[in-house]
């Protein structure tokens, strides 16, 4: 996630360099071919191009719109583990032990390391990169991506470190380390139950709360795992392409080369045609940026620059919960990286 | 669902050859009528077209949005069931038995497998295809339907494998399987009440998890039986052809053969007049391929490519609970067939 | 509720008679006066009537889309009618006997029974034609109303065969029978605890599931007897009159006579002019059936063929709940009529 | 709220008079200045103008889109009013004498009565005139504001008739008298929970009903209070202006006298331009209305014609309760003024 | 958040000299350019930048769409946090003690009195500055921002005055206080069911009650901290400023200077060209303000006139539950300045 400031306008720039060359490539070779070698079949009449413009416009808005969606649906459901977390610090803590029955410390404080471990483990299975669900691009908006960062989850010791021997050896097994670790949470709750300590009633108050949790790493899985659908993303490119190819013939449909010109004349006319690049090139990038905005909307947990920071989410609730629960060993904060939270 | 890479510029274009033909030989004819044979008041003023290429944008906009929210709450409900599922099984294991009443391990079982054919089932009945309800196509953006696949929940085996002999038995004289197995678990859950197995409060908690999976189910139901509007959806369609139709005789509006050409000069001129069908059947694609995009999101359950993909998700719950209740018989992931999960 | 194949465009032409033969009308009124009477003040600059033309789209993309939001929500409400009332089956006949507290079947069934005879009477009375809350139309898309049909909750019967006598002569009384019998509902309930036969918990559990019926209703009728804002509606019919009152305007201006015209001359020429009626109708019927799309999702309880189903939804839920409690009397589904589900 | 049928266009035209009066002036000075006086270079190029209309009318259907979300939330709390207010009859009569505890029938009214008090109450402090968050506008669409009826909640008579001395003496010192009634209902519950008519587990679900009141209360509060943010509301009307007060500049940028022409002869010419001035107004119009809906739509509880019906609806609300609980004094429906629901 | 009358169009005009100043040098400098020095190749055709105007209000209307959605669900929050809080209150006296258990009204007075400082510790976290996360802007539509004002949460002490000198001690160690205080909160009600005077049902519905606190801190948390996605919010800004860039170059290129003219002749002509510069500086600012009206909506927690006004609602929380509580000290309502509540 870019904070304030992140993105500068030079970087913005420089990081479309290669996309600002081939158009302006093709502009030139339509100038050629309009002005030089005289094909003026190829000129388009303006208001057509101008009501492609106006529907890819349209497709991109609505493009855009399910994309926001999307990525403000991704970091409400980490704003609402948040939520969660704190609150399941608040019921392990005040809620179980109640009446005469009480609950071994111990057992208190595995169940919010456990807990701690499940974040780490559903933000590290969200950043494993699975080119089926998820574009690779190594630049966003002229930000590179940080590889081998142990401390962003790309790495499974992002939560094997909080796990204890025992959890750490069953979860060997099992595809979904971080939906085992709420089922190890019931098993420890039962086991409470069975002894007497919690009663049916506090007992349901902690599944459920459980199942919040379920609830919270369906989702992300539902967005890591559906990606933004193909036909709706891809066929927003492709119009942008589209209009991006026809505006240059549009704009030599504006200046016609009288018949007469010949040898040098004809250059320096088609030179004169040539101040219309810049402009051409400027119309050619908004509509790339528009669509350049969507796609980085698109997979909020690939661990882009543009992405939900769950690295920075997960360090926060562990700070929080040990603060909280007066436990040690509290961390520091994540810091961001070049104006940017991961 | 296609996965990244699934969709392929050349796929969608070869998948349009009738489309581009059609729209092709319409255009040839606009042009001979106008240009040759002089019809040409049958030539419309490009301001008029482009409003109606506005109109008929903006309509599609509000259609793609409305078939978009369609698709992808199909996509949330079946996120839900995985959810409520693995929800299921850390309550069948670790919610039932307490205190000092036992539950017996294979009623326990029988719990998650008849789970299991509930998904199984419901996904059976999704995608049973019904003329009334829903398109049929056999090529969708270049991309062939899949026939004949058992494991793509085509057959009732789907699920019947998962039932035991009384299930089974009980289901032929329901028109509803799935609502059906439902009730069944309900009973399972009174029979332990009955026996004081569980107490009053983990019943109604019990109880409670099944009433969510009734909503998942009619939630899922009510998008399959209720089509996408189709005064909505034909008249966007309609409008498109509108559009379609048009284009071609503003285009023709631009050129018009002096007079006095006659002969073979009209044919050339008629000639250079062809070289806009290229660009013309551009613009009437980009449009008619945002009509598709909103049709391939009307039907989400239909077993299409672009449909949520319901066989893969039911396995992936499977497999999940299989190996959380340590169960035997994980099956394997559904693979995805040229990079399209079904 | 339109099926699949229901709207034909033949239909949906000859639906639209009376509306092109009066903008016909109107063009060749327009013709008359600017060609052959020499008005030619009437004409209007072609731009502006494109910015009306797409500030009407905008008004009617947004009238459609809160349009559509009210359709889909009301068929929505009447999808989680269908899961809340399974649930109520598997709750009344799993839930309520419990320990060892026995409920009588009668009762039971009694509970079924009503809730059937509540459903039919809230489609009932969703139906009642008010003329002060939802327009009165005979025809849709070229679709006829059906009239005169008991089974489509056209008469107050449609409810009473489900209620028993006791429960009958108690409606008479009342202004609304649906929401008396959710409180008979709830007086049974109440019944049975008095008399020890549910415990408090299991009451209370029972209870919210009425509330949601009370919930379900209202929702209903909020969207029954709120008419969709009539400034908004009427003013975006106003809005597309007064675009189709300008577009002849507009399309004149493109022809004009030469002023040496005389006698046949000028008829002859406006004659050439008249080629553009069929043009200017197309254009407007888009709009035209823009406003319809949008006249034809306002009122989702009228009965009409664009509307929610909820008799053959009634029907539905009948089914399915004799069938799972393995009750007599089975009806068969309610047949769709000309492709239309009522 | 306006019912069907009780917007007419010719309220709606003559509720604009002061707008025409005042563009049509605007119109003919402009003509005079640029026809007679010469002054062209007020002249506008209409490209640009269309730009403006777009970009007005983008911003106006945002604008629209969101104040017509307000406007049906706001409806849409009122009718979860009236389902919980029926939800907390049911309740009072079938959920809280249980077992062999008997709550006094006198008490059961008082909860009842005080309910009825609460709805008005809330619906007199909605209506309290405000300038600081409501508009106050005398028309409407041509319909006139109803002022000085008593019925339509517009003095404390509305609730202080429904309450029982002993309240009506404690309201006194409270600023929010409805929130304070719930407070009322909540020590009613805990005296008969101290005096163990009720259980723990009724007297909880019991509060839950009152939260939800207490959330309804607030949502509706936050309506009135929380103006739609006027930089919003403001700039839209603003930008409306801005483009009535450009489009006449674009028009007469059309006609350019003729150098040559003087006195007379120029005068007709100018007359000849004036032509233009209905389809200005016209178009003004359009924009002008678009903004009056939304401004409609804007604080949906001050009284207007075009707001939320709540006396209508607590007086049904009344109604419904009073029969279902069988008592005395059901009041009459209120009656719609002018097919306008209040 | 600005009141009704609150924003004049005076002060939103002078509070945008700065812009309107530089725009107007920008267009002088190019009629100068192109009119005076003749470098007519910077003209660009107006269909384009039409098109460019079109894609840039629809990519500010996905924009305002998504800042509005952003600004009011913060304001929701604050209303559920009033609406909770006197549920809180009312849940505190009237459903803590019950049976034959007393709880000490001391205890609830401070259950009360710490509910009072969370409120006021959120508002004082909410409003601290943190450049990272909110854009700093002396001005907003010509409205100053308020500096210095500790009853506008600006200092520590406006929570730490609702303190107990216990709770204020362990503040100290904490990065997050108003969680720590819901923490304590529950830490008070264990204390009450570890004695016995709250059964385990009460403590529970008390502890969800808890929850829903979380639930509003966290989300407000939520928006401070995840600031809107920057690269569609500067992207925006960047677009309107290519817009602004390009639309005088649009508006020279309508007029071109006789070649033949010189000296003063031609500085006269130019002269006639300036006539346009109001009106384009006018549809720059109706641009420009669209931007602003996003812009204002992006960070609703940062204590702009434009804000949501959580000191208001702080004040108005702790007003109203003193005065239901019947305790002392019930402050005045926060008055606002100059027409804006904070």
């Amino acid at each position: 996630m870019i904070l304030h400031g992140g993105l500068r306008f030079k970087k913005v720039l420089t990081g479309s360099w290669r996309f600002l060359l081939l158009v302006a490539s093709w502009e030139l070779l339509v100038v050629y071919l309009d002005e030089i070698r005289g094909f003026e079949f190829i000129g388009l009449p303006i208001p057509l191009v101008t009501t492609v413009g106006i529907a890819v416009s349209l497709y991109l808005g609505f493009k855009n719109t399910s994309c926001f969606a999307r990525w403000w649906q991704a970091r409400t459901i980490w704003g609402q583990i948040v939520n969660s977390s704190r609150d399941w610090g608040n019921a392990v803590a005040n809620l179980m032990p109640s009446d005469s029955m009480t609950v071994d410390p111990d057992i208190k404080t595995r169940l919010i390391e456990r807990h701690i471990a499940w974040v780490n483990a559903l933000a590290f299975q969200l950043r494993v990169q699975n080119p089926r669900h998820a574009r690779q691009q190594k630049w966003m908006f002229g930000l590179r991506r940080l590889e081998n960062r142990k401390d962003l989850h790309q790495t499974p010791e992002s939560y094997r470190t909080h796990l204890s021997d025992a959890d750490a050896a069953l979860l060997d097994t099992k595809t979904n380390a971080a939906s085992y670790l709420l089922f190890r949470q019931g098993q420890e709750l039962q086991s409470l139950a069975d002894q007497g300590k919690i009663d049916a009633y506090r007992h349901v108050a902690m599944m459920d709360r459980l199942a919040r949790f379920y609830d919270a790493q369906g989702s992300c899985e539902r967005i890591k795992n559906a990606p933004f659908p193909r036909q709706v993303a891809d066929i927003g490119k492709l119009f942008t392409w589209i209009f991006i190819f026809m505006l240059p013939l549009a704009f030599v449909n504006l200046y016609t080369i009288p018949v007469d010109l010949e040898g040098w004349e004809r250059w320096a006319f088609a030179g004169y045609t040539l101040s219309m690049i810049p402009f051409c090139l400027l119309i050619c990038w908004v509509f790339y940026l528009t669509e350049q905005v969507s796609a980085s909307l698109e997979d909020p947990f690939n661990g882009d620059a543009t992405d939900v920071p769950i690295s920075t989410i997960s360090r926060m609730i562990e700070i929080d919960l040990r603060q909280t629960m007066e436990m040690d060993n509290v961390p520091d904060p994540l810091p961001p990286v070049e104006d940017v939270a991961y």
